[in-house]
């Protein structure tokens, strides 16, 4: 092949050349059968699994979600610290902010009036002593209480303890109160306001529907059967769908997701894109060790007395930690998704053939006979040059054969690029 | 075919029987215009859309990312209640971490000297009596104020409702201060550190740029035109850009997301890879139900007064909760990547002889002299066979004719591996 | 073709014929061995890749995580300020709720008895003044502390600055103590708890694994070698892993990633699937501009003196913020996932053809022998029809026809129906 002048005109002729395959027609019903069942399971996955349940057509955008959350309730206590004490939102709720993440106070142990000074350790392994020279002057154990002064006195009458120096009287935690204190936790309520966007979509919808006014905000508990649109929850409610109790919940604490899902199909109408609430306990609670039960945390109110020394009130908060956690995906018709996982199904249709071509020639009767008309045999004859790799690289860099070869199949081209851009 | 001794060899020699299949070419312009041009949309498709816009052959990673945020600002209010006060960082910023999420005071109601003891509840629909039966002693209502001790008193002179164990004084929130107290947080600047990171390609970057000395940074205040890269946000211009009015959303509050997008592309310049801006309201402004305006939190300082009983003065926050969204996707050329999405679209090349195949053989006027070429009908010779089934199942057991005829096609092997790893 | 009456005895007839492309087999071991390597390398990479590195086979989910944090440890500290004093969790923890985000103060800036009152500005370019007129009554700068009173006062025997009216005495954070205060938080521990939930599959696990019993988790410490189970860890541990120093950084304060990758193939035991624990530091140490060193932040705590006016004690705190990170993704063998996945790698297949025919009709010495095989040439007769496109239309609306020829071929009709949704 010259390609020297009538190249060009070649190239161009080439350009026009439709390649088909020849094909071989077999008329057998079992295969023919066999071939379009095959394309007909491939469809039927298509159209079922891919458009129907996955609904890969769609282009789809994660959520972006502001939420806020307001508890409402008091509680009241009788204890011997405290004395009668009622507890209100500004004091139960820790952090106080309405973030989507809040805390409960269901249970405590608190400890009044603690000074910076020196008393005796809680009595344990590592700080029961008998004399002076059992404590360390100096040491902090991570585990204890404060810092050894180095003397060892008396807890009580039975018991001696190296002396710390902290934060005293020191808080014992021994004993839990059981039940919860403000066990009445169970019917405070919370109203959890959520706003959402699709970026993509330039959709935006709150968990207050259209349609709910305030006087219904007023009133309303949510309620699967009842009020499935209302967005406040009584807390025993929450822990009951979850399958908790509170009571139990309430002495040593945990922690309870309320999970809204906003998957929408943004294809239907607006009206039915609508958040799904659940709850469900985050924490395991069938722990195996004891040490990882509940939620507990501790914080201190600071004071100062006459004298203008600091003195705190601690409290070993025990409670329930609610994560308000937004997912979702929206989804929307899109052109070039719907080409592309439509291009992609079909290509596995290509891999049909493959299959009954492997069945026809392999095991019908016929096979021979299908082999003879199917493969056109040329003679063998073996190319003799000793050089193989040389004469591709020579023919390799005729390089205006090359480029006539290549006007005459993008593809090609493409191929090429591709490959020179990746080394 | 007796496969017992000549097998190997057979199979030896098929090995390198290299089978193609038999083209007819069609030397027909119209034809071939049809074919190249859905050839050309395909590849300029895979170029423009897959390369170019959505830079498929690059591997890509989400940004981790690590947000410090702080105030700067005094305001200075004039009230009845607290008399001259100036607010400050420390007071003002709930809570007062600096983290990602962080809430500006701008407007609230105080009620001091609140102490645990018994007053008339808040005139209300469910607050309301006429005489001690109207109220029950012990009842906590969910929405009340605390619970109720069983007497009706006097509220004012002509309104009487149930006395509550409580925080007394009850907080009077029926009137928000308009304009809000702390309007001047308009002019309260934002100073965002954010380190990213993208671990797979190891790439580390703060928004701080590396050319920002500290000097510029005590004086700048970001501005879209004149101070593009200084990490200092004023309140006020941040509403503004979202299209906000601060005065009006400073008295009930609001939401506001601060969004920091570190997408890049890192076969470019480092010095390209910055973060850009931008600011939107995240709560719903536009709400029908008036009870889901603004974002307020009651919070509450702890005292101590000369009898030891404890004080309090409570706080009903509303201000502006800011939060800093870190988002991002770094790509960078990866040969695997680039491999598969063009592999994936070439794909689609072959389906383009389906398309023009259907044109040709369906449309064209020679279609039947087309067709005659294209196809070769072999006899219609229907299998005898009684028990297909029997027989395929016979046949597919003959293991050694199996393996032998497998070694021939590589992709049957790993096929069948598959479909029997699968059941 | 009349399609009238015998269009469906047709159609029914063509729905069993199967076509399969003639085949040009070439016994030349120069192509087949080029041929089969390319296969044999595609084949390998499923393996490799996709199936054994990718994981490809299998069903992903993604982590959901709650997490709950607990500090341990004293120390104490000796200043001017506050004299001897202990710290403890509830100090120096802030917040102190123990979410997976938590502060660990280890320097700080005390400023004690602050009062609402007027005092001179700590001096700097824009406070110091020499006469009244260079102060502005009512006027806040951003930077400034608080708000000015118009007069320009001593603030130092040789320095006049403006006074402002703001929480006097003004905080000096000039110097910052140098050993950090709380250097002995180096020994502090901290227990993570963290139960993860992968919903897609129903898993569940925490990372205190089934077999720690509370014992152990009372005196253990993580270290990778020894005890790389146990859930404490000591802070200058998780620096020193993250290749930080401790005394270092406590003096400015930084921000820590503690990171649980919970990757699992639960595929295999259960057993194996346990969290993989890495330190790293989130902000940039080597920051270029001196202004974006540390974490710090201000907090106040709120007094009533004996005349009861508030007073406070502001401390600049700077200290360590950790951040637990969970995530992960699990994987499950999933057979829709095995089939789509094999699918789109051997349509990979298909494209060593498109490869080895380039080779052999190019560079190979028979090329025109096996170029007369493998296409047949129908003679160029020229469609001579003046209006491409009407025929084109006329044809395409020929209903039945079209329907006739999409009932023997599915592929076609899935097609249309997908352009058809898509306009």
């Amino acid at each position: 092949m010259a390609c020297d002048k009538d190249c060009g005109k070649k190239c161009v002729g080439c350009l026009f050349d439709y390649e088909t395959p020849v094909m071989l027609v077999i008329s057998s019903k079992r295969v023919g059968a066999v071939f379009r069942l095959i394309q007909m399971l491939i469809i039927a996955y298509v159209i079922v699994y891919e458009c129907w349940i996955q609904q890969n057509y769609q282009e789809t955008d994660s959520v972006v979600s502001s939420v806020s959350t307001k508890v409402k309730g008091t509680a009241v206590t009788n204890t011997s610290v405290l004395g009668v004490h009622v507890w209100d939102v500004a004091e139960y709720i820790i952090p106080p902010q309405g973030e989507n993440s809040f805390f409960v106070l269901t249970n405590m142990i608190v400890t009044p009036a603690q000074m910076q000074s020196r008393c005796p350790e809680v009595p344990g392994p590592t700080t029961v002593c008998l004399s002076d020279s059992d404590c360390r002057s100096g040491y902090s154990n991570v585990r204890g209480s404060g810092v050894q002064t180095g003397l060892c006195v008396n807890y009580s009458a039975s018991v001696k303890t190296c002396e710390v120096l902290s934060w005293c009287p020191l808080e014992n935690d021994t004993e839990i109160p059981e039940p919860a204190l403000l066990e009445a936790a169970e019917d405070f309520t919370v109203l959890i306001k959520n706003s959402i966007h699709y970026p993509k979509f330039k959709f935006r919808k709150q968990n207050i529907l259209p349609h709910i006014n305030s006087t219904y905000l007023k009133n309303c508990t949510f309620n699967r059967k009842t009020d499935p649109e209302c967005p406040i929850f009584r807390m025993g409610d929450m822990l009951e769908e979850a399958g908790e109790d509170f009571r139990n919940m309430a002495v040593k604490g945990g922690a309870m997701g309320i999970l809204l899902d906003w998957t929408c199909d943004l294809d239907m109408k607006e009206q039915l894109c609508v958040p799904k609430y659940t709850f469900s306990r985050l924490d395991n609670k069938n722990s195996e060790s004891d040490a990882a039960h509940g939620y507990n945390f501790r914080y201190a109110k600071y004071f100062k007395n006459s004298e203008n020394t600091e003195t705190r009130t601690l409290v070993k908060a025990y409670g329930i930690r609610f994560d308000v956690i937004v997912f979702g995906k929206a989804g929307k018709f899109s052109t070039v998704q719907a080409i592309i996982h439509i291009g992609a199904t079909l290509s596995f249709l290509s891999l049909v053939n493959a299959v009954c071509d492997w069945f026809v020639l392999n095991f019908m009767e016929k096979k021979n006979y299908y082999k003879k008309h199917k493969f056109i045999h040329l003679d063998k004859m073996e190319d003799t040059d000793a050089l193989v790799t040389m004469i591709f690289l020579k023919q390799a860099f005729r390089l205006h054969n090359i480029i006539c070869s290549f006007t005459a199949n993008f593809a090609e081209v493409l191929m090429l690029m591709l490959l020179l851009r990746c080394f």
